[in-house]
């Protein structure tokens, strides 16, 4: 038998993944999810139609969009997850030493639910007593806690773990929603999205860019390779209050990365500062 | 008309491009080549049912082989390529000030002669005075520098732009042709190849790291995003005799780089550097 799972993932390139069986299928009521069980990179969470991850390189994105900001705020204590469903960046931010609470707003309670039956190793800390699962809107709830103004209610990290600009996502890359998540922040916040490809997505990755900056006092973009996404090359904007992203925070110096090492498979120091460094024409794209 | 090219990456995972047309279509004494226009990447060239480079993203990974190992050498004015018939290398190695004289030494003629024509922008530098261009074994090349041991025969440095380690390609990836590259080397030379993805092939990549190791005086490994490439994610291996690959030699202090700017899309001093700076996962397939 070979069956192939296909993603168009421009109008004009895509990938194919052989599959050994269809795990699940189901319209939820915001998108068609599915997951194989694939023969390259088992098993694999398929949304409308694009790969979110599979078991064999998940740990690339969720590490570096969980580990990146987090590392470079000084104490972060309350982090907000926007989307994220399936625990992969919570699982990452309950690496970092000063996290006390994660709220994780998912619109899509069925990812939630598949992820624990399917993906045990990525949901494991959905359930952890720092984590509260919101199967709500988080653009509603972003916006909400910005009109309220309620200092005890904002975050020190705001993440937007979010599938492509289509569907139900398309808000979470609008002007007014980065304007409310920088209400929702403490004084010294910092917000992070993860904002598509550099070789496919130029001018998403520039028109964010170019609002970021506007917005906050530090923009800045920073990059990952993560095989089963568009070009293989994936980028995310930080927009930060007060710290510089680029960096490890002071308040790390004693903290023991090399404890970490076993659990991080993409992340390091090193690789913290790299990622911020640009080839030319993607410095070209933000600039 | 939608009409696709399809490109079996590993047994169960590949890709898709959709084309305009088919520009050129040959078998060759060593292998299929095919050239075809496409929507997303501009020209692409194909041996073998494998992508080579498109119009749109070879400058990575000629950059990257060119210019990496030829800025961390003191003065590297004799240059060897094995195979890099298309002249992408040979026009980023011209890059460098020191660079005297390139020898490219490419098995199939056709390639360079369809290079040529097709992809005058990457074929550019094949006339130029400094350049021979030799249709050759380049194994058998390389066996014949290094048993003559005539010391105004050898390179500073040795690349080796290869197609995958099957067909004609198949004996560049073994420990007799590394051996034999040491011996074509000078005593400060710099021996560097493209060796495949770190996500896909790790057991190549282990092994010639291993091989390298115990051959040079140095070995090194470093990445760069090539989106047509399996995984999107691709490796070289390095040899050198005295100079370490991973930083830009003392002798470049007052070179411009800012010069070069416009006519580097990847590469960069900063580059340089980051692109040794390993994931975990990749640190321990070498370690």
């Amino acid at each position: 038998m070979e069956t192939w799972f296909f993603e168009n993932q421009t109008g004009n390139f895509g990938i194919k993944i052989r599959i050994k069986s269809i795990l699940f299928h189901e319209f939820s009521d915001y998108q068609e999810i599915t997951i194989y069980d694939t023969l390259e990179f088992g098993k694999v969470l398929v949304l409308d139609k694009a790969v979110m991850f599979s078991d064999k390189n998940e740990f690339v994105y969720h590490e570096m969009l969980g580990l990146v900001p987090l590392f470079s705020h000084e104490k972060p204590e309350r982090i907000l997850i926007i989307g994220g469903g399936d625990g992969g960046v919570v699982r990452e931010c309950l690496k970092n030493p000063f996290v006390k609470h994660i709220d994780l707003v998912e619109i899509d309670k069925k990812v939630v639910e598949v992820s624990k039956e399917f993906f045990p190793e990525i949901a494991c800390k959905l359930e952890d007593d720092k984590v509260r699962v919101l199967a709500e809107d988080g653009i509603e709830f972003i916006k909400n806690i910005s009109a309220r103004g309620n200092e005890d209610e904002k975050y020190d990290v705001i993440l937007v773990d979010s599938t492509d600009p289509v569907g139900p996502a398309e808000g979470l890359f609008k002007r007014d929603f980065y304007e409310a998540a920088y209400g929702a922040l403490n004084a010294s916040g910092i917000f992070t999205a993860q904002t598509e490809s550099p070789f496919f997505n130029q001018n998403l990755i520039k028109d964010i860019g170019k609002i970021i900056k506007e917005i906050y006092a530090k923009s800045s973009l920073y990059c990952a390779s993560i095989p089963v996404y568009p070009s293989g090359l994936w980028s995310f904007t930080a927009g930060s209050k007060k710290y510089d992203t680029k960096v490890i925070n002071e308040s790390y110096k004693d903290f023991d990365f090399g404890r970490l090492e076993k659990e991080l498979k993409y992340y390091s120091p090193e690789i913290h500062h790299s990622s911020f460094v640009l080839p030319n024409f993607i410095k070209d794209i933000i600039k």
